[in-house]
């Protein structure tokens, strides 16, 4: 897997952490963009840089594009501009390609000339946030399926000392405490005599419904 | 908790995203923006939205935001209105007030002045693709500490028909399985006869090192 | 077929040529453009006409654009606004759709997102012209095959009072003269007795060398 | 003939299409814009490529324009632009000069200051698409006079087998078959024994009320 | 002569100045121009003023254009729209047109679409400014032909005095003083004993050596 | 007189012709201008150009403006400029300078701030063409006070053969001809036996009131 | 004194805090600008305020300028503005006619068109600021003549219960202690036997230098 | 203290006044600004000037910012820039940084992310020049508190040759002369026999209101 090549292009807010992140996981990156100062400012994080106009299919070819496993078009707001990076990268046999949408309908054009997974940043942090900010105790979360969710979620005060046996949220809600993180270390599938401490981070899966119950009557 | 009340400030795509999922969780929701055209698009999905400009105190006060339990500063690209407008909302007296930042630079300055949370979407959003492209069945994951991850991971067809006994994820790689999400329903806390299935997905537990091994082993 | 209704969007030079010329060719129209002054301007000419932003799902739909039997996406110099305006018409079930295509790669992306044909006004005519400058005499050609044309030549002085049977140019250049148009009347497949006179225009079938070579005899 | 050089100002979508046609033909051809990107991109298609501003007298004059045989106008937006270049052209003596005219009253000024020949690009286009759009079986046609047509015809799925006899077109509709181009060779003149078949092509010379009979006749 | 009507369209500097002269002096007078503020100003000078765009063919006839004796185009900067304009005018049926031009390019356009009169209002007051600042003591002159000027001398005070007979410019430099313009009144044909004073002006007939030669002796 | 030294700031149409024809005057003249462009179509016109920004103190100082006899502000349309660079002229000390004004206004502030002379081109301009336009045979013409104006009238074909003394417009209008300029030479104090052509020019002095019915009489 | 009235024009920061400001001490204030948005933020705080064009005479003239006693120009960044606008005040017969300059030959214009003060604020502010800058006890000052100057100086620590007999800053530096600030009231020319202490403020008259040493040496 | 270094911000006319000044007092002075004339026009007045981006903490950071003993953010209009380098520097370890604000919100900003101290030189000097304008006398203040108040009050005509016994400011208005500075020199706390003369100036400490009605009575 390690020998995963990377172009990411569009080099904004997202591509640029997109980017880092992939060269701290130990692969390789070539980052272009078409403005040299966001190329310069990530010249020396990437394994190479490049100012580049990624709707010019003379440009992409000269740069080898063709040799890389994956390409992502994060063109921060130019829709004409990821269409077409987006099309020269498919046609110039880039296996797979993932883009970026500002919206539901260019989002469709990307499906439509055969874009491998399409990524909406913004509305899917919007809509983590929301969760967030409705459950205080809500750190973070995995939607399963429709209907059931992990949930990662802070011991309130009132739990301090509360063993799983007292709490007993299966019984009670229906869902199921599967990890406890503790300051000393992670507990997987705690026992009925685990006890919680207000600095511990419960991992619950349960329904929405059963996690919600769940987490506001531990609130109050 | 549902009298909880939001104000969401910058109707763009992580904010209009954000307070439309509020709304879908059954909160109310003021959404202000300047721009008439992104209030317009909003007007039917929230509570109410009014065109206003956030940076002048009057026009807050009077659209009464400081009866708001929360307060989100969703500004798109305007470093300047998002600061102005987050230390209005401190100074009205919001409870709690989330902002958005576009740099680390700017998300200092909000902490200065007061903030109680910066989000920083587009960045968070770049680093959990860059995860889920490194490993093809990583579906999603939660970071509940340096060390341990949960990993939501598509079972691979190598692993159809193979049963817990015989993968034992525990002894060789030191992660455990928690749950497994079926077509029929999911399963917490399987047991050592339950047998994967190629259209389900493993919730595994375990440091990011384990993880990923037990990830590279069933993917080849 | 005379019951066939056209939507034409964008309402440029080439849109609004074509729109009128479906409207005398005795076809309803419905001209929409963004831009209030060449609604305008088409508003006499078109069945219908209205200023509206094409690459808004709820407005096209509004529209009833979904009941017409071929739309046409002749915008001017926006490529994005050409895609995503592409893709509404097709999605929302016009039958058939013809778009203008401002470069290859334009071409290429209208092509995948489904689009019936792709025109590209300005080369054609680019190529046509530099046809016709090249002949002096040549008015206008049809390309029937890579090789054969039909070409409507204009009778250059040195043949006038020339017969066909004296001409023959089927002998010595190996292309047919099918039909010679003259002031009073056209002939259909003239015969060896049939006399050219200046104003007469001929209309020839042949190879594009033959009917070069041809050409190039008469004008020296 | 061949000895013809063309000077080609303004390489936009029309200029550069018409320019490398008339090189393709054997011709050479100067092309001029004052923009660097549209002229370097026509740079390896042409025989020569300046970068100019073509309203400077003189610049043309020591580009040697006035040893041109043939100069074309083809300045895609700036009327003021086209109407300075095209006087500069007649007054430095270049024999025929060609322009592109925008609009009719932007065609009235040319026609006034001596242009040659006037193009209607995107006009003509226009119509002929519209043309094509309402004779689904109309790939092309050449009208030859106020009344008549020559149409190139595809042959509808109906008419498969049918021989020139049974169809009888002059009989029937007034109009004559001149020409059938089939896969395996065109067939000029053709008799009444000749059959039809789909992939064939007919080409067609009627006034156009008959061919839009017979048209429609077989479209049914 | 007074049932002259003019149209004057461009009411900048040179159109407001001429307009309103046009109405000091007793005849009708239309001003158009498309900038509301420009019209507003002149609106209490001229007998009528409208906010029109002059390039627009329907425009001018429905304002009864061709109805004026004759229509100044003193468009400031726009030199499109001075030529589309003249072509109206004439094409309207104005009898006689008058245009400003920008350049002696633009200049050489209007003439060949016909324009009556072409007149550069900067250059030829810039000629004219310039013989005054080389003369002190030359208030205003005419041309008469390459050789003849008349010109209206200011009396310089060494000249206080001073009798014709004394000073006798057509002995000692062959010019004539055809009038002396007196604070009490002018004195046409002077003659020998008529005595010049220092507020007098004298007119001067003769070569432009004489003149200058003649200025330059008395200056001193 | 011809050692004078003129600086000439602004070379936009009214100061570049201006400049030109002190040039042929036989003047040394320096032309600035802060657009290169400008600057360069004059260099090869005049003694000196240079592309300097004339509102800097330092850069006038440093070209030696202070030792010009005379400077002329020709800016064209930004007062601002016009303004600054008429006090620094004055305060270097340059002995007379004239300013271009754009408005009345522009003049009050030119006078106040010390200039000698202001004049505005377009204005006069204005005047002057509207008394040609007005009287056909009106050349040119000088106003010699309030009442008495020198005039320049082409002598119209009924007067051909004419004798001054049959004319005698001094008994029937009051005003005189003081010179007839034909092709073969001028006629200054004509007789009353000198006859008139059509292609002479008569030199009329006279009230305003009688020139005009002169003029009027003859041209019925 | 108090049935002055002002006009201010221009209401940036400069201009709305001298408009308030005089509001406050009693005055009538007229506020103008240009800028609609200007002139409503000052609406509630100023006796009368109008949006208009103070270039424009008309405009001043009907909102009666004239009758005003005082007017300042305070208008931000348009120098042309400003010396028209200060023109018009002075040739309309405001008495006093103060005006901001942006620049020191923005302030020579101003000065040569009659306005009876110049003021420049930014640049009197950054010398002000300089000084408190280098001395840290430096409140305020006024300096009443190139040496004179008096120093409003903040008591530091180190003089805390010192009399001014033991001080004796006019024996050692030179300059005289005229008053004493304390929190329970002002002492006016103060006596040997009275004590600072440290949250007193001296008011210090001396030459810069005395003034100077006396501050380092108890800042020390 | 004649070691202290400052690095100024933005060298508009804010920061370039405070700067030279701070020259002039002995100090070396750092100028940055990122508009490279405004740096030009200060090279030769300050000890160093760089052109640079203040936002970039890299920047910042090698200039050795860190080093200077206060730094001055005297950016003109820009709040972000402002505030963003104002963050830089506290977090570089400026040890006292001053910053302008635009207005009361930038200003509060600024407080909350701990600069030492805001500036409002428009603000002020407005406040200055109304009390100036409404006291003809009054040269300049100094607020001591919110009711006492030193002002320099000019010597009107009407007090020429009256001794301080006579005019007796204390026991009319209770204000007290504490200076008379005269042309021959200063005289710190006068005595009841000096004269004051028209020329002089007097040094006045009391309320407001007895220098109010002092200044009052004396300019009747």
């Amino acid at each position: 897997m390690k020998n995963h090549q990377f172009v990411i292009i569009g080099l904004g807010r997202f591509g640029s952490s997109l980017a880092r992140e992939l060269v701290e996981l130990g692969y390789e990156v070539l980052g272009i963009d078409k403005d040299e100062e966001a190329v310069q400012d990530m010249s020396q994080h990437l394994t190479h840089t490049v100012v580049a106009e990624s709707t010019d299919e003379e440009v992409l070819r000269s740069l080898g594009v063709r040799n890389f496993d994956c390409g992502v078009v994060a063109i921060g707001d130019d829709i004409q501009a990821s269409i077409l990076t987006t099309i020269l990268l498919k046609d110039l046999g880039v296996k797979k390609v993932v883009a970026k949408a500002m919206s539901e309908l260019h989002g469709r054009v990307l499906e439509k000339i055969g874009v491998d997974r399409v990524v909406y940043p913004e509305r899917d942090m919007g809509i983590r946030v929301a969760h967030q900010l409705v459950s205080p105790n809500l750190l973070d979360y995995i939607e399963l399926s429709k209907d059931y969710t992990i949930a990662e979620l802070a011991v309130p005060k009132c739990l301090n000392g509360v063993s799983l046996q007292d709490l007993n949220p299966r019984a009670k809600f229906g869902c199921s405490i599967v990890a406890i993180n503790k300051p000393r270390g992670i507990i997987i599938a705690p026992t009925a005599t685990d006890v919680l401490a207000e600095k511990d981070v419960m991992v619950v899966i349960g329904t929405n419904q059963q996690i919600e119950q769940f987490e506001e009557s531990v609130t109050r």
